[in-house]
């Protein structure tokens, strides 16, 4: 599918006058590359620029790539150069090589425009290209690669269903866990391993479990709080897997729950299912973000947070529901509705799904279902 | 500690001639503010840039934070004022909003030099400070900072030991489940959990789990490969524990090794224990990587990687053990030896401790012990 996401770019670039792209963010290594980071995305101490996609209108799409990455998932389209990272020959200079390589190439350009993403380049690497490369433009293309992922191929659909199958595992796990005594981070970290060993390797994961009171919060990561009897618990999971993330919230309860807890859970959950019932082509995402919030507040309760989002590369992404957002749903779109509810000091509740927008509804990604 | 911190960097800035500071890494905010991120530095959908220190010269620091971040430990002496990040009722504007807060305080400033950490600032937000305050030079202080941190205080050196007891707790569990018939990931969750428990929180950790022939390979992450009898598996942990990293290597059998491999064992244990007896304020990093690498290679062995590094809010940093390096140690360095071995489609072994420099020799911080 990498070489019909480049094409797009080459299509995108040339309706807004600009020959050449030079990109960085990991997101996009991964969309227009095939590119997999290995596990960490942590600032590293070894290259503070894991890697760029240059691509020069006409010529074969190069990848540099820190020398220190294994580079798996890399498009057979797609050249592959190294660039140096920490080695133990000489101080650190992975930005003074990687722009010393880029600037080879650009330098033999005519006079051009190269779209680069300014909010991700580090001001050293641009400073170096424009300097050596004063006959180029460098201009952002971000606000349309901020929409260029929104619509999912098959691929992506195929590695997503993969990622939400972890949620899946992982929602399980926790409701059976979610037991009077248990803390936050044991409950936690069963999940995890259960993931990690279905995965058979490392499982990146953003998680909020949080129990009793802390539910008010909306999220935060495990601690060690104790779950009392009666208490409810929040369990928001966003494993990645290929370079791709799941996601996926339930909310339940230690032992029985009050009566308040089942009234507002049966009321969330057909919130969310009407919600999900009324996706369609079409349908504006400010309006699907109403329809939520609406329903919420009938049953007397609210939320500070979006309605929901796109996902895959990145975590959130457009389509975000949420008020001002007018871009209309299209067919396989993948997008989680997580509507909620919080009583500031006392307690709070968030049910999410995942979705696929088809072509005349949706289809439901998420196979765990909601239990309190 | 931070209100030292900060009157170092005003001298390190007088020295340069420099008035200001801007300073945006992970690594930055940590040292000069206390602030401690939450678990995941992921690159975030929610904001290009977690935070901004400004730094004007006679008067209060200011962090910058996004307004989704809880900003737990930020100093007293340092002010806090939020931006923009991911909000539900417009698109998203970190970079503008940050930038315009900055630009607000920057404007009132006469001509001056503001230090700029060039290799981690996104190009967007200094394209907007250079073009609003052009009566201000904004000039790199990377180079100075690298070296900035090399020398522990008191409140690191106790942190860095509750990072390096995760170290000793993951490593005797590592050695207790390294079996036959296990898989090198159901060791790493295994003494993850174990880690997390013990944290009551999550522990972001980077780790090599590699059994079998991968030990040729240096490391690499956990895998579902199960160990054999007989084969070695070289577990290297570096986990976090309120923004600073430990860091440890064992390297073990699964039952009984051959006499090769003790050997290997023994000579390298004897080589480290050697070079940490050596180690004392004065001695230069690049005779301290000659003495270990020439230890090594009297066994038969060697190793493409660094002899050692320092670390604390990054997880390689100065002083680096290296051939080129010619900083002397000093008391109050925290640095890791791992010497190893390798043999390329065969197999590998690496052992590593981490120490303090004291005044006259070293004092050693890991308190696992290797065992083959």
């Amino acid at each position: 599918m990498v070489p019909e996401r480049l094409a797009r770019l080459s299509n995108t670039l040339r309706e807004k006058g600009i020959e050449h792209a030079l990109l960085s963010s990991f997101t996009s290594l991964r969309y227009f590359t095939g590119y997999r980071a290995t596990v960490e995305l942590e600032p590293s101490p070894m290259t503070p620029v894991l890697g760029a996609l240059l691509w020069i209108r006409g010529e074969q799409p190069t990848l540099y790539l820190a020398d220190m990455e294994a580079g798996e998932g890399i498009d057979s389209g797609v050249r592959r150069e190294s660039f140096s990272s920490y080695i133990i020959d000489r101080p650190m200079f992975a930005v003074q090589d990687l722009s010393a390589k880029l600037v080879a190439r650009l330098k033999a350009l005519p006079a051009s425009k190269v779209a680069v993403e300014l909010e991700e380049i580090p001001a050293a690497l641009l400073d170096a290209l424009r300097s050596e490369c004063p006959h180029l433009g460098f201009c952002s293309i971000e606000e349309d690669l901020s929409t260029f992922r929104m619509v999912k191929d098959a691929e992506e659909i195929e590695t997503m269903r993969a990622a939400l199958a972890l949620c899946d595992l992982g929602q399980g796990i926790a409701k059976q866990h979610a037991t009077a005594g248990r803390t936050e981070i044991e409950i936690f970290t069963a999940l995890r391993q259960a993931m990690e060993l279905q995965e058979g390797g490392r499982v990146p994961i953003i998680a909020d479990v949080v129990s009793g009171p802390r539910t008010a919060l909306t999220g935060g990561p495990p601690s060690g709080r104790k779950l009392e009897a009666g208490e409810l618990l929040i369990v928001d999971l966003v494993p990645r897997h290929l370079g791709y993330w799941g996601d996926s919230c339930n909310t339940c309860c230690a032992g029985e729950p009050n009566k308040e807890y089942r009234e507002a859970f049966e009321g969330l959950a057909a919130v969310l299912a009407d919600a999900i019932a009324k996706v369609r082509p079409g349908l504006r995402a400010c309006d699907l973000d109403k329809l939520v919030r609406t329903g919420v507040g009938k049953l007397g309760g609210s939320y500070p947070h979006h309605t929901g989002h796109g996902l895959g590369i990145s975590w959130h992404e457009e389509p975000r529901i949420v008020p001002y957002n007018t871009i209309p749903l299209e067919p396989n779109m993948i997008i989680a509705l997580e509507p909620g509810m919080y009583f500031e000091g006392k307690w709070g509740m968030r049910l999410e799904y995942v979705l696929r927008v088809t072509e005349s509804g949706a289809e439901l990604l998420s196979k765990y279902r909601h239990e309190l």
